[in-house]
Formats: structure tokens, C-alpha cells, sequence
């Protein structure tokens, strides 16, 4: 199931909880007061159970729905490194992460509400099918009713959604497209966007009108039912913050699918 | 909550599914084929998720009930080191840790029925009033209705009882005892016992007499809900089948606390 | 620079110190009783450092030559999964494991003498020139001197090589090949050999002639200065003493090309 | 061997390459630019082979001394908490540190020239006598010409000095001591100092006068050959730059002592 091309609502959804022990990426509490969707990271590419913890008390607090960020077991990598895990063992490694996160979530009041995964494993699924199997094999043994995040096109939310989950595409709101709706290398020029103006528009041309310009000035459609906002840099509750208020100013109302 | 003096049914636990990835250390299906109760790692001193599973899956498939085998994040030292956490961060690890097995169980069919602390941390809790404190509290957050595994006279049980927890103690069937009703350490003669006959005769009387005979010959008032059985010897699926045949032969009720 | 087609003498070269903390893989102190070669484990896939330590000291006392088996970071995995590094981090990875290894070795009255790439690793640099170089370049950066061992027609060993490091090439006396040199997957049939007698003449053939029969059928010329056998199995003793006992008796000197 | 009462030189010692992976706790290049020895993480607490590789180059080029900071092995703990490891591992891990941190100092142009446990590690050998004498030992092992770091008066450099190794006592820039000479703990009250001006002059004291002032007003002699100063926290590279200007000013040659 997609999202409708073009919607008066849309989620905000960014990384959380990317920290490990003493070690922090992100002001996190900030990045909550800004979106609706927060993708907790589950221990395997970032995030010791404490940190877990204290991202969801933050969330539920602020009434920001709790996803499973869920990677690669690679915290010297940051999850962002192609494994070639046995995608039979893949399925029980997600499953892992969801419970562990479910445990923190609960404990704060909260509960797993979605899951998306995170980086090198985002990335495979696109295309390895898989790989992209078992993530949506997880989600389903886990509770068929969780709703996944993912990039439209991508073998994972058509495996998602053959499973029978609810899938909800996403576009990113600070990275370039290239013309036939991938996101530009990070290397590439223009890859990633750090004017907050025109982050803003993008955000509010995606939301209401359902398409993106591309780095060579194509218009693609692109229907998004979130949209996911930068965590790790400087900048990002400037940017997040930037294109909710402008959201917002454009009669969108901003607020979780979940 | 204590169980009776004397009874006539009796759990048997052993800890499963210690392996990690290529590493296995015991018979896992072999053992499950004679105990009650399954104590399954939880993968921070042992136990990955593939691991978790398989073991989950042969207990559901016998009847036998699952517990949680938590530990100190240690898998160099297999979780039999001290680990100073800090209570706090030790209750979301316990709650991790609760939440990734349950998770696999399931996936398994089954579900987490009780907990028991692994190694240097149940060796801790027996006195270490707050670590105590903090496994219990974590159940309790976890789930307030399961049962916890421990020593007779621990901190551990204390405070599990206190914090509303139903509390099963639990006695060794192949370990020597000091007459104070501690276990010998284990580098001293006579602290692990490997002749089946003695092993089940020791069963046999702690269930139905509620007692066990000390090193120096002292009659200690033991009395448990469970008894542990080795997992980790050559000979502890002999042992573990000794018990148990000789248990029923004298016609105990060899099933589940829980 | 490769070994004579035909050679009088042989090196045994086979995988130990496998383990992990409480986790053990083969029979180490028996398998250095027969080979000339100990691929020691650097704690990235398995080692931890008591286990180097103790597999380099039983090295030490055999005169047995201790080899670095450096790996991917992946404890969980073996390293036997494909982990996408980044090669510049790979050169360091690899040297932190040869370090890590020569300390231990040199506590135990020895030295690193060559190094070998484990697993995923292994297969990976066959074939994947950046990280194939990568490892080439650590080596080179740690000491130009020490010999690598690799597969004939390797990516690694012609980096290797074009980095100025003496290469050996090694065959396999336990695994089946395919008619174009390469070993077959080990799913497929006749990929793995455990017949003490086959693999004993196949070593003998391998040395004196240099040629393997591939699993068709077909003469493979195969120049090898050292032999690798396994050491992951239980009979993995009997097949390497077979190895030795008919090279032996063929004449052929087995002693380390270190 | 101890650093005389008084003298014209001092080293300025502080942690660095506390990293791992994606994350980073402090401005590496900053402090490196301001201190006279780097004790750089060897991966067990913190710290991954490109890290510590990055942070010996920055060294090396300022002429910056590279030291062994070897901890726990703990990630999620970054080291700073007990943990109750056998002595005779203890052993082997600190020489794995050693070794490691090598190969990537040589590959730097540079070498480890002496060694500084960290946190937990570093209380607990003030008074755990197996422990001291692990590290002791093994910094035995491997280089016996190694000077050591530690605090006057610890069982830590009593057993260094029994072992033949040289010892320099340092004093720390930035805490609070108690009036037996101990550091305060950091959560009392004065424990840890943020006041450039107030460093500055406790460094001039501590050198030219060999005394620091206790929390209470007494005055403590302390000899000290290195001082210590802080690296995670934002005043981090003020506090450094204030004590070593203040040093200078007053006639004092900072240079390392290796």
C-alpha cells in the first residue's frame, strides 16, 4: 500500500539514538521536538540499551512515534557496510533488534509503531531480493501489523508489501535525486542539500505536489507518505525545523502514519 | 514466594544455547530431551539470535518452558566476570536482553516463562544489593507476572520478592555444598560432582526431604523449586538423565514450575 | 615469486586458535604436532588474546612457524561473511591484528613468520582488487619480509607480488576442485574430502607432480609451496597425519618455507 | 624510579583517539597541538585501527610522544567500569593492546614510548594487587625499557618498579584531590575544575613547587613527571592551552619525558 500522490498530511521521520556508550551523534532531544517519527537505533549498528531507553522516554513524551532503526550487527562500521549476512540468520537478527527495542519502548510507555531499516542494509534491500526477504519475513513473524519505511521502488517494500505488511515510501528531504529517482551518491555534487530555504521548498513541492527535482533539473514523481530528515550533522534541527515550519505555513499538516 | 519444604513435582533447568555464532558448547537438543525449563542465553554473554532460536524452537517442540539466561554484556569472559554496571544502565540491559529472547521465542511459538541470571551476575546478586535490585526491577518493568530462578537466601530473591515477583529457589544437583548452604567455588575438591549415582541419590533427597548433605557431612534444610543440572561437562547429558530417571522412579512429578 | 612446480620439500600449514573466551573449535595442540605452518587467529574473526598466546607458545615448542590469520571484523560471522570495508580501514585493520599477534608471539619466544587471510577474506581478495591490494599494502607496511600465502591465480598473491612480498601458493589436500582450479563451493558434491587414504595420495600427486584431479576428472597443474588442511572437523588429525605419514614416505621433506 | 621534586621540564600528557568508528569524543588535532604526550586508546575501550592510526600521524608530525592507553576490554562501558578479569589474561590483553597500537605507530612513522592504563583499570590497579602486577608484567613482556604512567603512591607503579620498569608519577591539571592525596571522585563538589586561570596556576604549583592545594586547603607535596590533562570536554583544548602557556611563562620547559 502507498502513499496518495499527494496528501494534506505527511510524516517527519529522522535517526535517533545513533549513540554507543559514552559516544553521542546527534542533539537528539532537539531532532524530537521537530518530527513525528523517530527511528530508534537497535544496538547492532549504534545504540546501547540505556541509550534506547532514554530516545523513547524522549519520544513518548513529546507523543513522537517510536520506529525500529534496525542494521547490520557492524558498530565498528556504523552499520553502514555491506555484510553478506545468511538471510535466514537476517530474519532472527531483526527480530532480535525489534524485541530488544519493544523491551526499552515498553518500559517507557511506548512501542514499536514501524520499522525502518538503516544504512548499508537500506541500501542492499534495494535491490538484494534476498536480503530483502528476510527483513520483511521479520517484520511479519514479529507482528504483520507494523507498517515499514522504505524507498519507493525498492525490492524491500515490494517484499513488505507481498508479505502483506503496510508499507509507507519515503523521500529525503536534504539529498539530491538523480533523474530516475535514486538519491546521488553522498561524493556526488549536490548529493546533500544544506540550504534550509531550499530544503523547505523541496519538502513542501513533495508533499503537495508529489514530485522532486532532480540534479539535472528532471521532475520526478515521487509519492511519499514520510519524509525523512538528517540526524548527524551540525545543521539538522535547522533543516528539520525549516521544513516542518514550512510544511506547516503550506496548510500541511504534519503528523505520524502511524 | 517459596516453594514448599517437600513436593512432589520438581522443575530441572540447564542453561542452552551458549554458543555464539560458530562456537556451540553443549549438547543443546540433548539436554532438552530431559529438562523441564531451558535457560537460554540472551546474546550478551553468549547466545546469537540464530542460536537463540534454534534452541527456542527444540524447547517449544518438547514442551519444555523457556526461560531468559540474562548476563553481563561479556563475551570474552562468558559472562563469569565481574562487570561493575551501573544499576540503572544494568536494568535496560537486563530489559534488552528480555525483549531480543522473547522476540525469538515467539517467532519459536513459545515465550519467556521465568528469568534467571547467568554466571558472574548471579554469583553478584547473591549479595550486591543494588545490581539485586536492578534485575529485579527490570522484570518487573518487563513483565511483573514472571517468575525469577535463584539461590535460597540471595539479595537477588529478596528483592524479587519484594518488588511483588513470584520467586522460585533453586538447588545444584552436581555441586558440592559448604555447610553454611553456599556452593563450594569451584577450584575446591568435592565442589562439582560427576558420579551419576551420587548426583541422583542428592536429587532424589533435596526434593523429597528437602535437604542436601554438605562437604563436611552437615544435613542443610534445602528447599527448591528446581534443580540445576550442568551443561557445559561431557558427561551432563548422563547426569542431567540420572536425575531425572531417578527422580521418577521415586515418584516425583519431574514438570515446569511455571 | 612462486614455489617449483616440483619440490622436494612442503609446507602443512592449517587454521588454529579458532576460539573465543570460553569457545573452542578444534584440537590445537594436536594439530601442531603435525603441521609445519599455524595460522593463528588475530581476535577479529576468533582469537582472543590467551587464546593466541597459548597456541602461539605450543607453536614455539613445536618449531612450528607462526602465521598471522588476519580476517574480517566478525566475531559473529567467523569471518566467513563478505563485510564491504572500505580498504584504506582494511590496511588498518590488518595491521592492528599483525601487531596485535607479533605481541603474543614474541611473549611466547616467537614471531609472526607469514600471514594468511581467513574466510570471506580470503575469497574475497581473490577476486576483489582493493581489498586485495589493501592487504598487500598493511603487509608491506609492517614488514616488507614476511611471505603471504594465497591461492594461485589470486588477485591477492599478484598484488602481493607487485608489492615486492615473497608469495607462496598454496593447494588445498582436503578440498575438491573444479576443472578450471578454483575449489568447488563447499555445498556442492565432492567439495570437501574426509577419506584419509584419498587425501594422503592427492598430497603426495600435489608435490611430487604438481597437478590435482579436479572433480571431473581433468589434470590441474598446481605449483604449491604449501598444503593447507583443514582443522575444523573431528577427523581433521587423521586427515593432516595421513597427509604427512604418505608425504613422508614419498620422500618429501615437510618443514615451513619461514 | 620517580620524577625529582622539583624541575625545570614536564610533560603534559592527555587522551586522545577516544573514538570509534563514527563516533568522536574529542578535538584530537587540537590537543595534540598543545600536549607533549598522547596516550593513545588501543581499541578495547575505544578506539579503531584507522582512529589510532590517524591520531600516531597527527602525533608524529607535531613530535607529540605516543603512549599506550590500554584498558578493559568494554566498549559499551569506554573502559570505565570494574571488571573482574584473571591476571593472567589481563596479561595477554594488554600486550595485544601493545602490539596492536604498535604496528600502527610504526606505520605513523613513530612507536609507543610508554604506557598509561585508563579508567577503570587505572583506579583499580591504584590498589588491586593482581591486576597491577598483570599490567606490570606485561608491559614487562613486551618492552622493559617502556617507561610507565601512573599515580604516585598506586600499587599500580609500586609493582611497575618492582618489575624494573621506570615509572613517572603524574599529578592531575583538572581535578580535585583530597587531603591523603587521592583524586575526588567526579561527582563531588570541586572534583572536577573548569577555571582556565585556576589550572594554570595549579600546574606552575605543581611543577615548580611540587604541591597542590587539597579540596580542604591542604597542602599536598606531590612529585610529579607528567601532568594530566582532560580531553572530553568542551574546555578541553583551553584548560591544555592555559596550563601550558602558564608553564612557559613561568620558565618551565614542557617536553615529554620519553
Amino acid at each position: 500500500m502507498s502513499a496518495p500522490a499527494t496528501t494534506a498530511t505527511i510524516d517527519l521521520n529522522c535517526d535517533v539514538g545513533e549513540g554507543f556508550g559514552a559516544w553521542r551523534i546527534a542533539d537528539d532531544e532537539a531532532l524530537l521536538d521537530v518530527v513525528t517519527g523517530a527511528n530508534v537505533a537497535c544496538g547492532f549498528h549504534a545504540g546501547d540499551p540505556s541509550t534506547m531507553r532514554h530516545v523513547c522516554e524522549a519520544a513518548v513524551k513529546r507523543g513522537v512515534t517510536i520506529g525500529a532503526h534496525v542494521g547490520y550487527r557492524d558498530l565498528a562500521g556504523f552499520g553502514r557496510r555491506f555484510l553478506d549476512v545468511d538471510p535466514v540468520e537476517l530474519i532472527d537478527e531483526i527480530l532480535y533488534q525489534l524485541g530488544a527495542l519493544d523491551a526499552l519502548a515498553g518500559a517507557s510507555g511506548g512501542e514499536i509503531a514501524y520499522v525502518k531499516p538503516h544504512g548499508a542494509l537500506y541500501n542492499a534491500i534495494a535491490t538484494h531480493e534476498k536480503q530483502a526477504g528476510a527483513v520483511a519475513e521479520a517484520v511479519w513473524q514479529y507482528d504483520p501489523t507494523l507498517p515499514v519505511l522504505g524507498q519507493p521502488g525498492s525490492r524491500w517494500l515490494a517484499r513488505a508489501a507481498e508479505a502483506g505488511l503496510t508499507t509507507i515510501a519515503e523521500a529525503f528531504a536534504d539529498r539530491g535525486y538523480s533523474p530516475d529517482g535514486r538519491l546521488l551518491p553522498r561524493r556526488e555534487p549536490g548529493a546533500v542539500l544544506t540550504d534550509a530555504d531550499e530544503v523547505a521548498r523541496r519538502c513542501v513541492r513533495l508533499v503537495r505536489d508529489g514530485e522532486v527535482v532532480a540534479v539535472d533539473g528532471t521532475v520526478i514523481p515521487l509519492q511519499a507518505g514520510s519524509l525523512c530528515v538528517h540526524s548527524d550533522t551540525p545543521g539538522a534541527v535547522e533543516l528539520a525545523t525549516a521544513a516542518r515550519t514550512a510544511l506547516v505555513s503550506a496548510g500541511v499538516e504534519v503528523r505520524s502514519f502511524a
